[in-house]
């Protein structure tokens, strides 16, 4: 009999446990001795933050980051053969959705082991709820370009996929990048369309406001260094 | 002083409340009175779920769905106005994300009320997290056309976005229509993409899978009224 990947979600920063995780997920870590993350001083801080009293010392750590190589990976999944349980976990929010955990998820499905989702924070999706915008067709498209003229042309086609096919536009920006990439929006968009930017989402701050462009103008946020979600509609 | 608006996420079937939700939830629950809703009957077995002693004859629901007046929705913002805050909730999973809310969130965040999402289950990301696809670019689509060439015309769009744009794409499908879709996909797109089907999530009998078309064709899931989700990549 294998054992089960579990998909465990963390917090977005230094909020509290309880709110923003179900009890079931503390109570299914307390089994669990296996765990692929991100960073293992990270994934410590959480489990210790969930489970005061754990034997974090006994517990096995896999590091799966952009540097783990293919046939890493799949020696991570070893447990789960054997008959254990592995918990895969993300340095913030949900795993696999904006960080390199879905390849061993990946690897996971392909080997017939069951994979189960826990409930948590994602930052995309709870920005997306709080925006008013269209939650009936949305995409995540992740980074913008770094170089002006190729995030001048992503924008102008997500632009393009707005109007035509009505659908909301999510991407975020690493966050001494924020100021910069809302200049740009601001810059090279149409100023009737509408940005929702959600920053600090669960934490002390959060803040989540949806105006046109031309209005952001007159009121440009202080995002520098914060965490920040933009999503762009008409 | 104005409310704040609160999105509270619903359980997606017949799960327990501390499976999917945190207990933040249940305690910003307690201290609200007025509600907007997709259907009474529903909020309150749902509120009951939560808080077995609210007093909720004396709450306030107001109902929105696809046959609500755009008139009406603004008056649903009144308490707000008046300074208390308003919960709204979802039939299942997240508000204003596959449902009508997102109307009655515009228009808070055009009068400046301020919009608190909280957290809970989503099936579109958890079966987003345990398909193994990319996470880092995907589109939700919504619903396929009913009649079968409109239906083709977008699956062939969407394979387009998949080998082009390496985009996971997402849909759903009325419970009664995802044996009649899933034949669908299985006949008109290419047998070497890959399906993650997904139903019953954090339900008893979850069942979350992906397989290439062609291997699908041989194992056809039991899905005839299951809440499902398809998610189509390469």
């Amino acid at each position: 009999m294998m054992g089960t990947l579990f998909l465990f979600p963390t917090t977005l920063g230094d909020s509290l446990i309880s709110d923003v995780l179900p009890d079931r997920n503390t109570k299914l870590l307390a089994t669990i001795q296996h765990f692929i993350v991100e960073d293992i001083r990270t994934a410590r801080r959480f489990i210790r933050k969930c489970l005061p009293l754990a034997a974090i010392d006994e517990m096995t750590f896999f590091v799966l980051n952009q540097r783990t190589r293919a046939e890493e990976i799949s020696s991570f999944l070893q447990p789960l053969i054997e008959g254990h349980s592995v918990g895969l976990l993300s340095e913030a929010g949900c795993p696999a959705i904006a960080d390199p955990g879905a390849d061993v998820v990946a690897l996971a499905q392909e080997k017939g082991i069951q994979v189960v989702p826990l409930v948590g924070p994602s930052s995309l999706l709870l920005a997306l709820m709080a925006s008013g915008f269209n939650g009936q067709s949305f995409a995540f498209n992740g980074y913008l370009p770094v170089q002006l003229p190729e995030k001048v042309k992503v924008l102008k086609r997500l632009e393009i996929k707005i109007l035509n096919e009505h659908q909301s536009q999510l991407f975020i920006e690493t966050p001494y990048r924020n100021t910069k990439t809302l200049t740009d929006i601001l810059t090279h968009c149409s100023p009737g369309l509408k940005l929702c930017i959600a920053a600090d989402i669960t934490l002390e701050g959060e803040f989540i406001h949806t105006y046109t462009l031309k209005d952001w103008k007159s009121r440009m946020p202080y995002l520098n260094k914060r965490p920040a979600i933009f999503i762009l509609y008409k």
